[in-house]
């Protein structure tokens, strides 16, 4: 209803009565977030409070920032604007810009959705995703989003649609080759560096297979600070293409790139609370294989005791979600469920992980590494045809035996900046040591990989290349009180000290004794 | 399993090895929040990471703060000190701290736990409360929280809970006295200002009413913000037990002591998102009830179309809910249902709506927030024992019609610091008004307590003290074309404009027409 006024009305908009004209004052200061500070009363005066959003207008632009006040700071008529900002949009002291406040973006709405149950549809979520990467929800309704996420559960059409605009907000590896390939692990196995191996099989193999991997977060070490011992693995887009065109495989760290950049974004706010709602965690890994134009790709679901995924029955539910999401988004997934319960190579820590990948491509190494890798590089080869089916596993093999897979990573590294005639003695191995032995007789029932990775870590890894710890044996093995357990390495005696001190109060190993008693 | 090693290990505490001592910076802004910049690289030689919690100690004290990282801000060895921080423990520029790294609180098991349908018990929701109250827990973990409980939900020993943890993170009021008082209402309603008639009625029958009210944060008034038109309400808790001691009732704000504290952290992340947990609902109403020490507590809860409880039958739930939490927590509670879709009393805005209780106390004024102020002092009366069952609406009325209410009134005005001889005139009512007419004839079917809250903000209330909407009509009224419908009152000119234009646009009244068509 519009009502009956007899006054003649100046032509304003109503909706955007809360905007003003300030003076920018700059603060010399990097956030890392878009933010603005009000003085306290022009805000109040304007009805606008902190944590509000705003829009800030300068010489015809509009960008979005997050309000915060001060008394003192910010005087009356100055707008305080953080040097992120500042240089961002070339804001120079004491010019006047214009502060509109903004309604909530049309995402609360979908948060709050998703809080109540419902599925997005019809670009809801891009929309989320969207105003997510221009900075437009807080780190308080993001949680929100996750959490529910984490509760209520994704459909898959939800999982697709994050997938898609994980791709779509950032850039795209365009090849104009195929078939691509790749692989995933969803992870928690110390020294589980299959990639260094299946990946120069695959592209010894003639088969394209751009590699981006993560640094780690909480592990020892991930992909991409392993490969970084032998060659640099930060690059972008354009010098990531010329790569591969050249030696089909690539091994670089993902971060490097504007690949799927939301995921980092979600990352941030999910690691606090350990959140991984299945839905995202399909959405941001096959987000980023659609973002390499991957159309074959292997996940490797390790399985068992202390990983992420502890049942086999978890496994096969994850494995067949993979499968129907994967397929959603043209993508053909093979899902391998494995043995995950202990350490996989005999290094933990980037240089000693490196030695393992080196004795594996050399034809020996650690017989678990060698045969993960072939297993998973084989799978690769039938899944996109390449040999038929069951032949996969000694077509990896003959690849390896050939020295052709060694000769592949010599290439890759050299075109990674590396040195490609690198040998395991140049591997900057920690030169403080420290044999830890075994207290008891027995057989080790089992191994524990978050035990192994925390002293890894304590001793500097992934940090210092050559920290970490080296596995004198594994699973099933007969020992004696006294026999070399594990070696710790460090670059320091002090790192090497508090890794000792880890090492004896951790659970590294679970031993089983025949006898368990007698009586007379 | 202790493993057994042959070196003698230096006696170290391996869980606090990410320690280190930098210099103090201070940068001089005030972030509300306790956060320290260290230097990017010795950030990550130190596996701290932005996010991480620390413990920084210095001068043998410890104090929690977030960890921000900075490559340019902050030096290597230089720790960047807010002036938050600064100030509260008395950091100097130079200074050496320790910085040392936090494992995670222990209320991050229990937020997961509510994540995954847990029922929080033994103390685990008072561990959540004290790391809130301590700057433990960042802004994304909290938002978690109060999400999971959103989706989740609480028990009522979990509502206990957090009552409790809400009355012990803050002061609490002892008067030594009772029967102790008090009341609350869910809100939603525009112009619903029964606190300042039922607490003087309260408080002239000899009963102790120790009433704290909040301010508007999206209505046009709260009651602190209508009584501060009148008198201070800003004070500390010494200064309102003697008030009280003397008078027997108060009206003052609650945010002016420290109440509830926690409380305020929590709604700051509830806002965004509208966010309203019942569960946290109640414990924040019940825990603020408690610490001024009510033994006898009056719900109201306005329902109907376009306030919080649309229908009876959730009323009636939430009712319950709150007298089996209340009386768990020592408190007898009376829920009373009352119609909420449309705003009660005339006026909407800090003055327009004292106009209407110094009418009503004066023993005329809208016939509504008369019957409802009597209404809810009577069942107060009752709930205590005061007067018998049945007998409470006429013994609030004999002491409304006596005067001794106004006097009451004129009592606490005085006490609390204002003109205790005011008169209607006096008020400082908007001098720049618009009547906005009927546009057609019809019966009013109903008024929207959104949309008349909408355009008295806009018209600049509660901020501008003047400003608001007086409604001239009511519910069922029948009107013709051009019958005056509101008058706006503004204190500026544009002010008014924009409201005049805001009650054109949204739907302020809804007409029922007799003749809905006619054929021949």
């Amino acid at each position: 209803m519009n009502h009956y006024v007899e006054k003649e009305v100046k032509k304003v908009d109503v909706w955007k009565v809360k905007k003003y004209v300030c003076k920018v004052k700059i603060i010399d200061i990097f956030t890392g977030k878009k933010i603005i500070v009000l003085n306290e009363d022009d805000a109040k005066e304007h009805d606008i409070y902190a944590g509000f959003r705003t829009q800030i207008r300068h010489q015809g632009e509009s960008h979005s920032a997050i309000v915060d006040v001060s008394k003192e700071l910010v005087k009356a008529g100055e707008v305080g604007v953080f040097r992120d900002l500042a240089t961002a949009h070339k804001l120079k002291k004491g010019e006047p810009i214009e502060i509109v406040h903004m309604d909530q973006p049309a995402s609360i709405a979908y948060i709050k959705k998703k809080l109540d149950k419902g599925t997005l549809v019809n670009g809801e979520i891009k929309t989320i995703v969207d105003d997510i990467m221009n900075d437009r929800l807080s780190e308080i309704e993001t949680s929100a989003w996750i959490t529910a996420a984490y509760i209520n559960g994704f459909s898959d059409s939800e999982v697709i649609d994050l997938a898609n605009a994980t791709v779509d907000s950032g850039e795209q590896l365009n090849l104009g080759k195929k078939p691509i390939l790749d692989k995933h692990c969803v992870g928690g196995v110390a020294g589980n560096r299959t990639t260094m191996i299946v990946v120069p099989i695959i592209a010894a193999a003639g088969l394209y297979i751009p590699k981006t991997s993560s640094r780690s977060i909480t592990s020892a070490a991930g992909t991409a600070d392993t490969m970084e011992v032998l060659a640099n693995v930060t690059f972008d887009m354009d010098e990531m293409r010329s790569i591969v065109l050249k030696a089909k495989g690539a091994m670089v760290w993902g971060g490097g790139m504007k690949l799927a950049p939301v995921d980092d974004k979600l990352i941030r706010i999910r690691h606090p609370l350990s959140l991984d709602p299945e839905g995202m965690l399909l959405a941001s890994i096959l987000g980023k294989k659609k973002s390499v134009g991957a159309q074959y790709v292997l996940v490797d679901i390790p399985t068992g005791r202390g990983v992420k995924v502890p049942y086999v029955e978890r496994a096969n539910e994850l494995g067949k979600h993979f499968l129907r999401v994967g397929e959603k988004l043209g993508m053909k997934i093979e899902a391998l469920i494995t043995d995950g319960a202990e350490p996989v190579g005999n290094g933990v820590g980037p240089a000693l992980e490196c030695s393992d990948v080196l004795e594996v491509l050399g034809g020996k190494g650690p017989e678990d590494l060698k045969h993960k890798s072939l297993l998973m590089a084989g799978k690769l080869l039938e899944l996109c045809k390449k040999v038929p089916s069951g032949k996969g596993y000694s077509a990896a093999q003959n690849i390896l035996n050939s020295g052709k897979a060694m000769s592949k990573f010599r290439e890759i590294i050299d075109l990674q900046g590396g040195n490609s005639r690198v040998r395991i003695s140049d591997l900057p191995i920690g030169k403080y040591t420290q044999v830890i032995k075994c207290e008891e007789g027995g057989s080790i029932f089992h191994i524990d990989n978050k035990s192994v990775s925390k002293i890894a870590r304590i001793a500097g890894s992934p940090r210092d290349k050559g920290a970490g710890v080296l596995l004198h044996r594994t699973r099933g093995d007969r020992v004696e009180k006294g026999d070399a357990l594990l070696t710790i390495y460090a670059n320091s005696e002090s790192k090497l000290d508090f890794a000792i001190k880890a090492a004896q109060n951790l659970e590294v190993v679970e031993m089983r004794k025949m006898l368990l008693g007698s009586m007379q």
